[in-house]
């Protein structure tokens, strides 16, 4: 581990090994040259080129979600690292963990202030949960590892490097081995205590979950409980993957819209939360409440987001005497409607959930068009449901191809990823589809077009007015029209419109025979 | 200006069209929905649409750059503006004026830590000027008021304001009138005098010049300066508007490539520095210095950035008994190359260099490709030639977009802009060209296609390794080659691709004589 003629960025790229890191997402620049160097002289990290840096942080969050360990990002000085911010922002919500390396001029250089040079410790620290600066060769190993010792903390962290040109081109490196991760930590038993005497008591009672509360594997346990209590589930707006479809619980999440969703929480005078914050609105409306439940509602965690999911259901389950119980039987799926008509939400959803190949991942960037799913997931074959956690608008594209990446590296490539994505926010990160050609992913991007931001326009009218033109520009994408498939096929991806039903299913046939990506622009009818 | 009948976001439309303020880059969300509807209904500011921020916070920088006085930009929460910050940045290095307000939660609600919750003090205050965090109805026109009067302080500064969704929605707004723009500062008679002497030392001068330096005006008292004292001028890296073409002074910049620019400047022993920074190399390289002047030259400021260039100049004149003179006369233009061969970065700039109509406006975003001009130019129309000051990739296409909205606000939309945009580059910011689709903008962006990341093949080759397949695919760009006139063409921008002078030729004779926009992909001999 001292072999001090190895670089700087060499010992950083075998500590990355040894923490048994296996994917680098990367948008390099000159500072990063000798970073790049490593990786190409030292086997082992599969390095993925994105065309901008929201693309880059946004598929370690998809990799991290699947493969469930994070990868490594390669960004470039501040200005580099701000451009992938929002996607970061997003993969915090969601509780992915990843290490960001952040390439920065050399030490001497910093203070000369070059025109790149940025605050990049204000932005590193302003949006990770840890992060450094690499000092020296011989420290940057060290560093490295605490980093992903960070970036595994309890479910996911983000952690941050910032590694100097001068500390990666420098002699004297140092590897180092990270420790292996520690799992979360156990419930308080005392909470365990609380909540099951608060189940008992014959109020209505709702159990939020988070991510690590929905797998698949605690599904039947929480069957179970909610038998025995008569509790009500509901997923957390934080869930960052849904196992969905066929042989799962049908856990409904609390809705977006702020009246659905006070409505729906209205009855009940016991909320328990495990692994997830109380429900807030996304946003604060005139004379709404922050929080969606009832304001005298017994709100009690069970579990934080970084403990125990597991163990803590299975103590709280122990403690009311329940049993792990079958999944009840999914309904049918519903029937395929007519075909020939324009595509609207539901049938759109229909003719989607009936194609969905096994263990497939879904990923959701469509708020306002992907609302037929609800009904028709159920009877789908299983998958994984993915939604942009933390409402940083650009997510779906990067996502669903970093969580291609991850499946690939579980042995999983035969997994297909869907996207779901609204037109207005495919506009945000559409470099991405460039990554999904090169690297043959098997993603199918449905883009689902209605040539407007057409959540701002429902936003709008609550605000009481007309949209007048200059209103109407700023939420309207028809002037032009965005023609998706000419963008598509420019960055390498195949791709097709549609305007029917019979079309969609017609495309969707084909996108989903095919190895690598696909796009189908679906003319949502207006 | 009492009339507290209005709400927080009205009374803020009404401080910015008093401020002068007549175009708002947008993309805004939810949260400023009450601001859109205020923009809406008092008329007197142009809102233009941007895809994503980064095109938005680029296009209010071209803005500032040709019409001289700052934009508001309107974007949505912490993740928003870090979209922009990119932009924002190399905005700031090229002393760039604008408002960028900053719609955020409502105040109450951002305790609840709302997915979309992020720290936006942290990233507003990090990579502006100036900053306030709108607090109430009551107050936000003079928040306002103030951040304008940073804006336009001296000669440009980033502003930012946030605007919580309360006080934008809430009655009580008071609006306000920003004072009046001061000029910069007198320069210190001192140093003028420090100068002049060093410049009638005999010692070997180099004047280096930033933006407020080398507008037009200055031209004639530059050239009897340099006459008077032998000293050589040169542009500062800094420089945001360079006046190019016939009837200009011809003012070389300090080369990109250090070893250059450490031979060109090794002869100065004495350096005037005027409202620029001294020449620091972008980026250090092993064994080489960060400044690229002499170790022992005498460094003299004249001016600092925000001091007043003319008025400096005019009195080292003075002292120096300089009198104004005519510009030397420039050189014919080179003749026309060979149309029938290949593209290459001789041939291409003679032929642009050929076409550009009188007061076009150039903007270049193509370090590697873009070095054939300084030859050609000279004969040329005149011109205003914008370069990615701060270093941030993916500055060409919205600073272009936004020059051609200055110029529209300044009564000459005649002005044609022709982006000289790289390929790497362009890919982090394409969207900008939809809106030069929307707003029909006279843009003629020339996409430099080499189908790589050239610059950093020439890094890495400076890092004396032989790029295996790993980097390579971190720097190349043609598995699978993008095909930008079908990228273009989606975004709704007319386009074709050349791969011959006679081509190019052709394509510009064409796209110049279109009101609108059109990309013309060059595909340079390999």
């Amino acid at each position: 581990m001292t072999d001090t003629s190895q670089t700087g960025a060499e010992a950083l790229v075998r500590t990355l090994i040894a923490g048994g890191v296996d994917t680098c997402f990367a948008n390099p620049g000159t500072s990063e040259m000798h970073f790049v160097a490593a990786l190409d002289r030292i086997p082992g990290i599969r390095c993925v080129l994105g065309l901008q840096e929201n693309t880059v942080t946004g598929m370690a969050d998809g990799y991290f979600r699947i493969a469930r360990r994070p990868a490594a990002t390669l960004l470039h000085c501040g200005p580099g690292y701000a451009n992938g911010i929002a996607n970061v922002h997003n993969a915090r919500r969601a509780g992915s963990g990843m290490l960001n390396i952040v390439g920065d001029h050399a030490i001497p250089h910093v203070k000369h202030d070059s025109p790149l040079t940025a605050d990049v410790d204000a932005l590193v620290g302003s949006t990770s949960e840890w992060h450094a600066f690499g000092t020296s060769p011989a420290r940057i190993g060290s560093d490295a590892a605490r980093g992903l010792e960070a970036a595994r903390k309890a479910y996911g962290q983000i952690a941050a490097l910032v590694l100097p040109a001068d500390v990666s081109w420098s002699e004297g490196g140092v590897d180092a081995k990270p420790a292996i991760a520690q799992g979360p930590a156990a419930a308080e038993p005392r909470a365990v205590q609380v909540v099951a005497d608060a189940l008992r008591s014959g109020k209505k009672a709702l159990i939020l979950l988070g991510t690590p509360a929905v797998v698949p594997e605690l599904h039947p346990l929480l069957a179970g409980i909610a038998q025995v209590t008569g509790a009500t589930l509901m997923g957390s707006p934080s869930i960052s993957s849904s196992p969905r479809g066929k042989g799962r619980l049908v856990v409904p999440q609390v809705p977006y819209a702020v009246d659905r969703a006070l409505e729906e929480l209205a009855p009940f005078e016991v909320l328990v939360l495990v692994n997830c914050p109380p429900p807030v609105g996304f946003f604060l409306y005139p004379g709404r409440p922050s929080l969606v439940h009832r304001p005298d509602a017994d709100v009690l965690t069970l579990t934080r987001h970084d403990q125990d999911a597991a163990q803590a259901l299975q103590a709280l389950a122990d403690e009311l005497g329940a049993q792990a119980v079958a999944v009840p039987e999914a309904k049918e799926a519903p029937a395929v409607p007519d075909l020939s008509g324009p595509i609207k939400p539901a049938g759109f959803a229909a003719v989607v959930a009936r194609h969905l190949p096994a263990d497939a991942i879904v990923v959701n960037e469509a708020l306002t068009l992907g609302g037929g799913f609800d009904a028709v997931m159920p009877g789908a074959e299983r998958c994984d449901w993915l939604t942009v956690t933390g409402g940083a608008i650009g997510g779906g594209i990067p996502l669903a191809t970093g969580a291609a990446i991850g499946a690939q590296a579980q042995g999983r490539g035969d997994r297909r990823v869907v996207t779901l994505q609204a037109d207005g926010s495919a506009a945000y990160t559409i470099q991405a589809l460039w990554t999904q050609a090169r690297e043959k992913l098997p993603v199918t991007t449905l883009l689902l077009n209605n040539r407007s931001y057409a959540i701002l326009l429902g936003e709008y009218a609550k605000v009481g007015a007309k949209p007048g033109q200059t209103a109407m520009d700023m939420m309207s994408l028809d002037r032009p029209a965005i023609d998706w498939s000419s963008v598509a096929k420019g960055f390498g991806v195949e791709a097709q419109s549609v305007a029917t039903l019979e079309e969609l299913h017609d495309a969707l046939k084909k996108a989903l025979a095919l190895d690598g990506p696909m796009l189908i622009d679906v003319q949502f009818a207006g």
